[in-house]
Formats: structure tokens, sequence, C-alpha cells
């Protein structure tokens, strides 16, 4: 059997331990640090050598920095000859530039594929990928793990009356619907539109609401100005409390006063971007993905050790 | 024939903007910007379609955002439908992780080779690459233009006397050679060795120096420390004043404060990487590469149509 072994870049190194712990093993020994110019310098101390080698790095901000950090990284394991390189990217960056939305845009969710794979890694483990379209941007395998269950266990230990879960907008429903089935709840839809150019949107909600406690989900909450008008339009509409949850707490800008400044009661994440070093919003409460990560890898190792029976 | 195009990312519009003046174009209508999160956006916003494009961009500081800036640029441009896409990357980030130096090393500047040609990049063009090497990490054409005509013109047209050209250490002497042939002066070189381990270098200096004016060549200062120990090593061996030049000036760190406090009479760079957002010491002459890049783009575009008619 091949070993496992894992490395973490600069993203997480706490997440990294978490997983870690959880495997029942310790982080590989290396160090992602920069020269005086801020170029990235790997160091591998210890021989990766036929491993099974497991690479945990979200492509959080400084989204540039930490992309290149686990591509180099990739590159030194490739050369030092690890037998597998799988990159275990919980948050993966650039997935909202899936498509060419106008004319000339670029699709830089499949030219950072491309760069993974050009780097040598062998297989991509995600969480939540933006569009599961992602998965055919890559030709090795891409293993995407789902945080529904995770934020879905949370709101079933709370016990809350009379559920609703609600999605903020029309690209998130089959999402929002897996959360509804999890928690054996109906389903609203906030339903934008904009009844002529250069008017204000009109948000509608399609489902019943009233008197209801609500359950916004989204895979990304990012500036926070989706989720906290649909707070807002949800209010309006009588419902009683308003809770949020999403996978990837991207956070930026105005996020944290919006959020402060909200209607919503609670806004459940994950740890796929940590927060520790921006002062984060009393509202929210981080769930770990340490355990789902964690048991995948197990899984996957396993999977590659069987395959290799096969192959003798 | 088809049409010249020139763009720029966000290192060196400056120089970018030089560049198609000498060209007589004005530059192509695109904008790099980035959303709330730092994730980079290309805006291309006239049509390149079957256009021989030139997107001009060093890979300075910050190097990992300079570089992901280039790659989403080439990526929108193949899109895009452009016929050739030429990077012009007039500092190459990266260059001097060009082997491994220690076990386990990566080999970043291969690396960023294959992810530039990933992008769909047809075409490189860059000054003084660190290692000449570096050209056979492309599989796509790479011209490398040299700093040593600019550099050498400067210092001729000073009409100094007596002079000698010094080379800083032994990687470089080939490129002292050239500058010396171009000065038809003699050469010398910087010969550190360590007699033992864990006892200080040694600078010995092979070659005439005594009286002399000596000119310091490199390709990189960095932080300066090699630069600023040559000079004052040839002090002590009585050289009269020391120059030094290089192609591209990274300066980054304590680089600015030890040409200041070194006997350095004046230190001669080119603007391959912008020296505006730091203070740069008062001993610095920015010389401009725009005359040479642009020459090069226009008989690179000409050569490209020439081909197309062999083509057809
Ligand atoms: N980092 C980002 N921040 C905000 N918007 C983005 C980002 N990346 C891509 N987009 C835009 O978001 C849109 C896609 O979002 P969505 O409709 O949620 O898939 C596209 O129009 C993109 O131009
Ligand atoms: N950005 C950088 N700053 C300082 N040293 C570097 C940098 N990149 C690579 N190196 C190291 O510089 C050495 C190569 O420099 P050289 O001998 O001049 O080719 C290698 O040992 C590299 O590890």
């Amino acid at each position: 059997d091949s070993k496992l072994k894992l490395f973490t870049c600069n993203a997480s190194p706490e997440l990294a331990k978490e997983i870690a712990d959880v495997i029942g093993i310790p982080l590989g020994d290396s160090k992602v640090e920069t020269f005086s110019d801020g170029e990235i310098q790997v160091l591998l101390n210890e021989s990766v050598r036929g491993s099974d080698v497991f690479v945990i790095q979200s492509t959080c901000a400084p989204v540039n920095d930490h992309l290149m950090e686990v591509l180099v990284m990739v590159d030194a394991l490739k050369r030092a000859s690890a037998k597998t390189i799988n990159v275990v990217m919980p948050y993966y960056g650039y997935a909202r530039q899936d498509r060419k939305a106008r004319s000339r845009d670029p699709i830089t969710a499949k030219l950072v594929a491309n760069l993974i794979e050009t780097a040598g890694a062998h297989r991509l483990i995600a969480m939540d990928l933006h569009a599961t379209q992602i998965q055919g941007f890559f030709d090795i395998p891409v293993d995407q793990l789902l945080g529904v269950p995770i934020l879905g266990q949370y709101f079933k230990s709370k016990q809350l009356d009379d559920i609703v879960v609600v999605s903020p907008d029309h690209g998130g429903v089959v999402r929002a619907r897996k959360m509804a089935d999890y928690l054996a709840a109906p389903l609203a839809i906030i339903d934008k539109r904009r009844p002529e150019p250069n008017v204000v949107e009109v948000m509608n909600i399609i489902g019943e609401v009233e008197g209801k406690t609500a359950i916004l989900i989204d895979d990304i909450i990012d500036t926070a100005g989706t989720i906290v008008l649909a707070a807002n339009a949800l209010k309006e509409k009588g419902v009683k409390d308003v809770y949020a949850c999403c996978t990837h707490p991207v956070l930026s800008g105005p996020a944290m006063q919006r959020i402060d400044e909200s209607p919503l009661k609670e806004v459940v994440v994950t740890n796929t971007i940590p927060l520790e070093k921006r002062s984060p919003s009393s509202k929210i409460n981080v769930l770990s993905v340490a355990p789902l990560m964690g048991e995948a890898i197990i899984r996957i190792h396993e999977e590659l050790s069987i395959s290799k029976l096969f192959e003798s």
C-alpha cells in the first residue's frame, strides 16, 4: 500500500490540521514562504516518493497567491516523485467566472482547471462548486462534496418550528431543494424581476412564507447583497425569523456590516474559507468541514490502494 | 494582412503606452480590474478577431497577481478568436527558480512556462531571461531581447576613461563578456570563495582593476546584496569609480538603502520593471526598453504576415 501524506499551503493551515486530526496522521513537513521580492518558495522537508499525497488549499483571497502556492506545491510534489497528487480545494476560487456572460469574457474557472492539471494534479476534491459544470472543465477525476448535510444537520439540531427553505434566486433552486428534502420542509424562491430596463427590481416570493421560519441557502455569500435583500423581502412578507446559510463565506467588502444591519437572525457558514483574519459579525456561526473532508480523503486513499490491487 | 493590436495589463501601463507610441498605434481598449473579493476581471472592449495581438505585462511584484492577469487576458483573447497571441513579458518572474538547487525543489520557471502555454499564448517575447535555458522550457517560440546594447550605449555616451567591465559572480560572466565587447573594454570577475564551511566568504578579483572605472553588470538587482559587496571589494582594490547596471531592477527589501549607503556612483537600470511606486535612490538612472521592444514587435508582426504569405 502506498502511504497517505497530507500537506497544506497557507490558505488555511487550521483546517488542514483539523483534517489531519480526523485522519489521525500528522501534517507533512513543508513550508510555503516568500522570497524578498514576493515570489513563492516551497520547501518540502520530507520524502513523498511513492506516496498518495493530498494537498489542502482553498483558493480564497488573496486568490492569486493561494492559487500559485498550490500550483508550485504540486510542481514540487511531482518532481519529488509522489505517486498521486490529490488537490483538496474546499473553496474553488474563480468559480463564478464559469461562462461567457458577455462577449469576449474569459472563462477563468476553466483556465484554473487547466492550470491545476498542467501543474500535475491527478485529482481534485472540492466542496460545492458554484456550477456543477466545473467538473467537466477537468479531465482528471473531480469529487464534489456538499455542504447541505453539514448545514442541514445544524438546523435539524436547532429544532425550529414551521420551517421554509428559501432560494435567494433562480440559480440556487437545486441546492435549496436538497436542503428542503434534508429538513423535510417546503421550498420557496425569491423571484427577482426587472419589469422594464432601468426600473428597480421587484422581489416576488414564490411559495408560502408568512408566519414561518425561513432558512435562506446559497453556495457563496460574497458581499451579502443578495442574501440581505432576500431577508428584507421575506420580513416584508411576514416571515417570523430569517436564518441564512452557505458553504463558502467569502464575505468581502461590505458583507459584515450588511449582515450586522440586516434582519438576519443568524448566518451559518463552514470553514472552507477561514474567517480568522477578518472581524466577523457576531451573527456568524462556523461549522467545520473537517470530518467530511477527512472521511473523503480516507475513502479516496482506500480506493487508490484498491485500484492498485486490481492493477497487479 | 492581419491587424497588429496591443494590450496591456496592470504591471506597467506606462511602458505599454511608450511601446504603442514607438509603433504608432493606440493601445487596445481593455481593462483589468478586480471584483470585491480580489478576483481578476478582464474586460476586452474591442474586437480582436483575426488580429495578431501583443499583450504587454511584466511579472514583477506582486508577481502572482501580475501572472494571473496575463493568463486571464490570454484566455479572453483566445476565446475572442485572436489570430495569434504574443505575450510580451519584459521581466519574466520566477526565472531564478530554474533548476532544483535542493532536492524536492519545484522548478517554478518551468511551471510558469507551462501556465503561459496552457492559457493559449503562441509566442513569448522577454528581455534577459535569467538563464537562457528558460527558452527551452517553452514549446512555443521565445524571443529574447538583450539589455546590453541599451545599457552599453548609455555608458558609451558618458565617455568614461579606462573602463573595466566586472561580473559580480561566475554566473554572469557571459553577459559581462558581451558588455566588455560592446564597450571594447577589458573584463574582470569577482571570485567569491568560502575557504571552509562556516567561514566568511573571501572576495578575490580576477583581472586588473586598480585605478580604473568599473562597470558592474548583472541581469537582476534584487536586494542589492551581491552588487554592493562587489562594489566594496572593488573600492578596496583601488578602483576609481564604481558604476553598476542591470536590466531588471527588482530592488526589493533593503535594496534602496544599500545602494544609497554604498560606494556606487550610479546604478543604471531599464524600465522592464517600473520604479514609480517605490521611492528610488537618487543614484538610479532608468533607460527605456520601449524603442527596442517596439521594433521587435513590428518585426515579429511582419514575420507573422510574411509566413502567412508563404502559407497561402
Ligand atoms: N469574484 C466575483 N465577484 C463578483 N462577481 C463575479 C465574480 N466572478 C465572476 N463574477 C460575475 O458573476 C456572474 C456570475 O455569477 P452567477 O450568476 O452567480 O453564476 C458573472 O456575470 C461574472 O462576471
Ligand atoms: N525570488 C527569489 N529571490 C531570491 N532567491 C531566489 C528567488 N527565486 C529563486 N531563488 C534562489 O536563487 C537561487 C538561484 O539563483 P542564481 O544562482 O542566481 O540562478 C536558487 O537557489 C533559488 O532557490
